[in-house]
Formats: structure tokens, C-alpha cells, sequence
């Protein structure tokens, strides 16, 4: 069976949940706390040298680590339904996309960083949340440019179907309502977040819906 | 003509301008200095929204963003000499170091990110260098790690010939290098690094061969 190690709230883990459901695959999930700091755990980081989540391991043993190469190696041994399209122009229009939010939003958000900020740079309460939020703004801001300016959008971010952005962008929007950032100035995100969610494979991949949700 | 606008040290460039030249291709660069804020101008937004380097426009017209997304694109088009394996539990494996680097250390040090830690955050400059260097090293030591114990390194990280997470790797060694980062701890990356700067199409990608290196 196909083990998922992550976490309920991790942006990335719910990236690869929503992949694992849209592809129709089984899995189990093994917890580790981050909170807790169980990333960092020796166990883990022999698993996963880099000490972050999701890792995979699937039922043929090949072991995966970073979440986008999670998904493109999903997408390229189930390749229905497909993540990405068949041009090249749009594959890069997909990645591009899905990378705004893993390469220009996500890492400037996790919790590792926050730490960073209000550990050793002392940092307070506000100042983090004013940071959190700035970064969700730079990114969203192109995100909705990109999503109302470019013809390939539609009811989803490529198109009428989800892509590997779709499965990028409703981790990144869940993360930017929990920290209360006012996303009114993003219609086209909001709307193509909300037909996502509608679907069983996004519903199932929530955190809430999570068996370690606390 | 194929178009790149970036900057000569700006690292997602600088990876783009590796895999051009891997795949023999001709282009013309249109710089955009980071330091004048030129990426920020209407009119560079008009082309990226992200106002964000890279950006690739090609001979026939297609116009792309995202370092990682504009590789992979190249490589699609141009499959020789491939930047990634053929089986897939290969190809995500490079893609996995690619983003390493890509994900976890370079979105947190680049220029933008620095500037907000001085600016905004009103941190003196041996606090900005300890943040650039702290990230590097989280990245480096895991990335180390992989590279020692897993068996798909090779003369470069994934086998004996360059892919996608060495055009990735030099970037990040040759800022590292600049921020003065103690590189001592990673010989497998220094090995790595060596190797892959050897090579003619690495060489004339370097920041200090570009027409805006100042």
C-alpha cells in the first residue's frame, strides 16, 4: 500500500492528497507532527534528510520526497486523469502556475519559517502576520493578473478540469484564510478555488478531513 | 530569436541560460536589473506579472515563466541531451534535488526576501547574512545527505551526466559562495560543482559572462 507521510495542516501533504484522490489511488497516511517537531525526529530524516513533509512510498517501494515531483511521478505512472496538458504550453503554463505558489508563496509561509521569525529574529505576533500576509499578496496578485489576462483559464486554473495548479492553489488559499488574509481583491482565485472544492478529490484531501485533524 | 529576460545574478536566470546552452540553443537577453527595481515596471508586468526573472519568450512566440517550468518546457521541445531520466522514479528524483534547491533554499534568500528583512523588518546586516546562511545550510546539509546516500549520484547529481538538478545546484553554490557560506561540510556538493562548472555550457552561463554584469 502507498504511504503518505505528512501532516492535517501542511500546504504540501494536501498538494499530494489532492493528486492521490484526483488519480483514484489508495494509501495509507502516517502522521508526523510538526508541530511537535517530529520532522526533525533521526527516524524520520532517515527516511527524509530534509526533515520536511510529504514524503511517499508506494506500494512498489520507490521512495519520494518534495511534493511537486510527488505529483508529477503520479501523473506519469497514472496518467488518467491527466495533471497537466498535452502542449508544451500549457504543460508550462500548468507548472508555472503551480510553482508561483510552491517557489514564490508557500516557502516564505511555512512554519519553519514563522519560527525563524519569532525565535531568533524576535519578532512579534503582528509584525509575523503582516509578513505572512504580504507574501500571499505578492503571489496572489500575479496569480489573479495570470488567471484573468491568460486565455488558457477557465473554470479551473488551465481549463475546465483540474491541473497540478488547481492542486497548488486551494492548499495556498486555505493556508491565506486561516491566517485571515482578505483575498476580495481576488475574484478569479476565489472562484476557481471554490469549483475545486466542490470536488470529492478536493473535499477528501482537507485537512479537517484529515485522521491526524486536531 | 529566442528571448531570456534576467539578470545576471539572479539565480533562477542563471539556470535557465545552463539549460539553453545544454541544448545548443541561440538567445538574446534582455536584462532586467533586480537592483533598479526594473523587474517591478509596468512594462516589464505587462510581460510577467510576477515581476519576477526569469522570463522566456521563444522564436515562436510562446511566452513562459517559472525557472523550473521554462526548463522543463526546453526539454520537452528539445529532447536532446535529456535533462531528465527516462524511468520515472528517476526523473523524480532529480526533479525532488531540483527543488530543493528551488523550494526550500532560494526563495528564502534572494534579493526581494533580503530587502524585506532590512527594510520592513529593520534587521542589521550580520542578522540578514546569519538568515541567508542558515537556509543554505538546512538545504545544503540535507541535500548532502541525498547526494551521499543515494545511489542515482553520480560525477552529478543524478547519474554522470548534468540534469535539471545541476543547472539548479550551481546557481545556489556559485550565491552561496558569494554570501561567504562555509561550504566545508559538503564535498559532495563541492565535487558536484566543480564537475558541472567544467563544462563549456555552465561556464558561459556564469553571472560574470553575462552582457549586464556589472
Amino acid at each position: 500500500m502507498t504511504t503518505l507521510y505528512g501532516y492535517f495542516r501542511s500546504s504540501a501533504a494536501y498538494r499530494v492528497r489532492i493528486v492521490l484522490n484526483l488519480k483514484g489511488l489508495d494509501y495509507d497516511q502516517a502522521p508526523v507532527n510538526l508541530v511537535r517537531g517530529e520532522q526533525r525526529d533521526d527516524a524520520y530524516r532517515a527516511r527524509n534528510p530534509q526533515g520536511l513533509v510529504p514524503s511517499l512510498v508506494t506500494d512498489d517501494g520507490v521512495s519520494l520526497t518534495q511534493s511537486l515531483a510527488i505529483c508529477e511521478y503520479l501523473d506519469e505512472r497514472h496518467p488518467e486523469p491527466p495533471l497537466l496538458p498535452a502542449d508544451p504550453a500549457g504543460r508550462a503554463r500548468v507548472r508555472a502556475l503551480a510553482q508561483l505558489v510552491a517557489c514564490e508563496i508557500h516557502p516564505l509561509d511555512n512554519l519553519r519559517v514563522l519560527k525563524y521569525l519569532t525565535g531568533e529574529l524576535g519578532v512579534d505576533e503582528a509584525t509575523k502576520m503582516t509578513w505572512y500576509r504580504h507574501w500571499v499578496h505578492e503571489g496572489f496578485a500575479a496569480l489573479e493578473a495570470m488567471l484573468s489576462r491568460e486565455a488558457g483559464s477557465g473554470d479551473f486554473c488551465h481549463g475546465d478540469a483540474p491541473t497540478l495548479a488547481d492542486a497548488c492553489l486551494v492548499p495556498q488559499v486555505f493556508n491565506a484564510e486561516r491566517f485571515e488574509c482578505d483575498l476580495d481583491a481576488y475574484p478569479r482565485i476565489r472562484r476557481i478555488a471554490a469549483n475545486a472544492r466542490a470536488l470529492d478529490a478536493f473535499r477528501r484531501a482537507a485537512p479537517s478531513e484529515q485522521p491526524d485533524a486536531g
